[in-house]
């Protein structure tokens, strides 16, 4: 990229600091955008941090997390799907555009269940959505997340589900990190076309010494982030990017210096 | 399972034990056949082996491995094209109706490249082991290990190689670790149908403690190995099944003990 106006500073790559500390750091250093995580809105307040993001003039890219349908019993269900109304609530109040949607795994051996299950809390949630102005934004995992995290793990699932509903309610978040490996995501990039709001990235380091907080910096590892770029704006996306990286050594740099650094991969790999 | 008629041990489940080790355990608890690896053929040689796995009365399922086709130098492809020759020839000597391919990784960013060259790669390789008698399995290996160990991740690429062949030449091995979390698992078995030449086995634990070390034993993870073993079946299928294991944890194991969980569980999960 050669200028920084759609990046955006997903929260869990700064895991160290505070919302505030984050608002201030992408202040700082000119980047215009942020993705908030719901846990780090625990401490202040959701109207505290819409408030605080829009007096340092940044905008919000989107709110993760939603989703997590993995219940097998009609209490568990109920309580999971109050929960994803509050989300919703929040994505509004923090003028979010969209709401991420990390499924949740299969709670038994039987995964065609358990995506059934997926498919169905999302049509109770949309309706609840729409009306709030949120977009459902549904994000493929990568396949090794099957058993605790997504058992929706290719585009062309989360798709299939999304176009279900209006484009302007449920869509689908392409992250790098969790697809790059798929021999069919050009061609499903393509066919997600208006469906995509959301672009995430991080790489994919070799080794990798751990499955969930070992991902990598962008351009340090093994995936073409420009190439999946181009191939999503290809099809007119033109929306924030937002660098995501669950990496805990990042988490014990000073949060200013992994900020510089996304800075400077973005403009070089992106 | 009724009975253990096609139940096969392949040697990685019991990395404790040599080869002649293997093959004693093997008969004396009643399993009828084994899939060696070449790294085990080494010490005493591939002739020694094949007459040690004859008169124990025992079949071979397989070879492990194939493949590999990741160098981008001339001289590097030339040598690795060398090594499956020698791998063809261990095969046939063996008795090994198939070649276990695990295609490599790519060896630079573009994918496409690598998959490329896979393809280039094993059709250099057919005529050379058709002449031998012996058929080619691709293997489908977890996304986790595109940077790694196999570019090719899902049975449907696995077959879209392998259909350039006759049926006897090249086909596909499932491997329940490497292909459960796939949406498309179950049509994509019905499609490959008769080029189905191998079905191995191990579970995903939750948590998974190590990417390439820490597949679980039949019965302790998520995977729905019957159903998956039943949707083979149901092909057409008669051929043998294979425990394969890497597990470092079995590996601090007495053989025997290990042995005796595998049939245990093959009896009653497979």
């Amino acid at each position: 990229m050669d200028n920084m106006q759609r990046l955006s500073l997903n929260q869990m790559t700064v895991n160290q600091w505070t919302l505030d500390e984050a608002i201030e750091g992408c202040a700082r250093i000119g980047i215009p955008a942020i993705g908030i995580w719901r846990e780090k809105l625990v401490s202040k307040g959701v109207e505290h941090a819409a408030l605080r993001i829009r007096d340092a003039g940044l905008r919000v890219s989107s709110l993760c997390r939603g989703g997590w349908f993995d219940d097998l019993t009609p209490a568990g269900r109920r309580e999971g799907m109050e929960d994803n109304f509050r989300a919703v609530e929040e994505a509004a109040t923090l003028g979010a555009p969209v709401l991420v949607l990390v499924c949740g795994p299969a709670a038994s051996r039987d995964l065609d269940a358990g995506r059934a299950y997926i498919a169905e809390a999302i049509a109770e949630l949309v309706p609840y959505a729409a009306q709030h102005g949120v977009l459902l934004g549904i994000e493929p995992m990568h396949p090794m997340y099957t058993a605790e995290r997504s058992a929706i793990v290719t585009v062309a699932q989360a798709l299939a589900i999304a176009r279900q509903y209006p484009e302007d309610q449920v869509g689908v978040i392409i992250d790098a990190y969790h697809v790059w490996w798929d021999p069919e995501i050009m061609p499903q990039i393509h066919i997600a076309g208006p469906r995509i709001c959301g672009l995430h990235l991080a790489d994919w380091l070799v080794p990798t010494s751990d499955m969930l907080n070992g991902r990598g910096m962008i351009g340090d590892g093994v995936i073409d982030l420009r190439a999946l770029r181009q191939a999503v704006d290809s099809t007119g996306y033109s929306a924030d990017i937002e660098v995501e990286i669950f990496n805990a050594e990042l988490w014990q740099l000073a949060g200013e210096e992994v900020l510089s650094l996304v800075k400077e991969r973005y403009l070089a790999c992106v």
